[in-house]
């Protein structure tokens, strides 16, 4: 087992710059962050290249890393790679899941240039609740590999395809393919209560801007969610939970 | 008009305070940032003690603060004061909008220790668009006059009322008025697609360990969301917006 302890030590520089979306580009890795993310990686341990593990962390015994390339490294090299505050001192590096062509299913979601990192993962997270087939991040959305949104998608990464792909190509594939394409619009839109149950692919778009005219003039058909408070909109993340929820629940 | 350009000024350091939330809780007031949020503040004058523009800034021609109490700020002030990294310098000082007694009405929210303040504003904007009467929350949630909350809510604390009470005199009360209290749990609960229709009050609980034993205990009936994939769980303010989706328009 190597033990490092520099903070200067060349590699640890290295994975330092995974917090870039340029070096993750450029390499084709990310690095994974905390007790429960690395878990979830150790249940899919094709994509882990390194293990790193603090002398200060104590791994849970059920933990299974003995076929695993593992790094232990001092707290001090720790906090050097941490991404956040109070880090727990365990890290995964892994090799990004790349997928070329629309995967196969009946149930979809897509994003158009959703800026929240927060959000961006809470929908992933949702998406793999609602047993959705795959998630499609279009251009101008944030990095799935971007710590936050690993953080907030707590694992589901690894449970479902989510991937980035231009939204143009992908709802002339779905169309292909009669899968249905609800894009959501507060104007020219239905009532989501008013769709019919059966395979759908969900496009949400930009918190500020929303789903761009050029999709939502190419969808099936557009729905909102009816507000009957005051505020003059949902959290994208709130919207789509009602609206996969509610397509899932009819399928 | 006053005019402030010292960073140094005793009224600015004093404001500055105002993000702790025990400077909120002796003073009774609050500090509003951004041009949307200090929007819905105009709309509520009675809580607008006083208005700060930085010189920078420009006010839409819509605003009308003839009648308020408005202090320019040097844009070096209003980056002193501003809570976040590329504030826009447009504030409004607020006075707390204090509700003692539950709120009349039969459809409310209940946030049992609930961490995140974005998940706590998100929640209440929320509640708001799903046209609730009232949130209530319980001891141990973060505080409504966070600037983070304030800012997930978007405004929506102006549009309901928001009020810290003990969640147990809340159910007993609400138990009186035969409001429905449905707890969320993972055990010992029912699909929530099995709920009637009519009034509800919903308690959602901790990010971490849900809601309280001792609530779910007293409560009428506990749900839960079926979980089709891989995921533990979902993300509260998620979770929340599909139920109250759901039981809103089962009224």
């Amino acid at each position: 087992m190597n033990y490092i302890q520099s903070a200067n030590n060349t590699h640890i520089k290295q994975l330092n710059k995974l917090w870039t979306k340029k070096e993750r580009d450029k390499t084709g890795l990310y690095l994974l962050e905390g007790f429960h993310l690395v878990e979830e990686a150790l249940r899919h341990k094709e994509y882990i290249e390194e293990l790193l593990l603090s002398e200060e962390a104590v791994p849970p015994a059920s933990w299974n890393v003995d076929d695993l390339n593992v790094t232990m490294i001092s707290a001090d090299v720790a906090k050097k790679l941490s991404d956040t505050e109070n880090g727990q001192g365990v890290f995964a590096l892994c090799r990004k899941q790349e997928t070329a062509d629309l995967p196969d299913g009946t149930t979809f979601l897509l994003l158009d240039a959703v800026q929240d990192p927060g959000n961006i993962g809470t929908m992933i997270r949702t998406a793999d609740a609602a047993g959705l087939d795959a998630v499609l991040l279009g251009h101008g959305s944030g990095d799935l590999y971007n710590p936050k949104v690993l953080r907030s998608a707590q694992g589901s990464h690894f449970h479902l395809p989510v991937m980035s792909m231009d939204l143009m190509d992908a709802i002339v594939e779905l169309n292909s393919r009669n899968v249905p394409v609800y894009g959501t619009a507060l104007e020219g839109a239905v009532d989501y209560r008013e769709t019919n149950p059966g395979p759908f692919a969900l496009i949400v778009g930009n918190e500020g801007s929303g789903v761009r005219q050029e999709l939502l003039g190419i969808t099936t058909k557009n729905v909102y969610i009816p507000i009957y408070g005051q505020s003059e909109s949902l959290n994208v993340a709130v919207a789509a939970g009602i609206l996969l929820y509610h397509f899932r629940e009819n399928n």
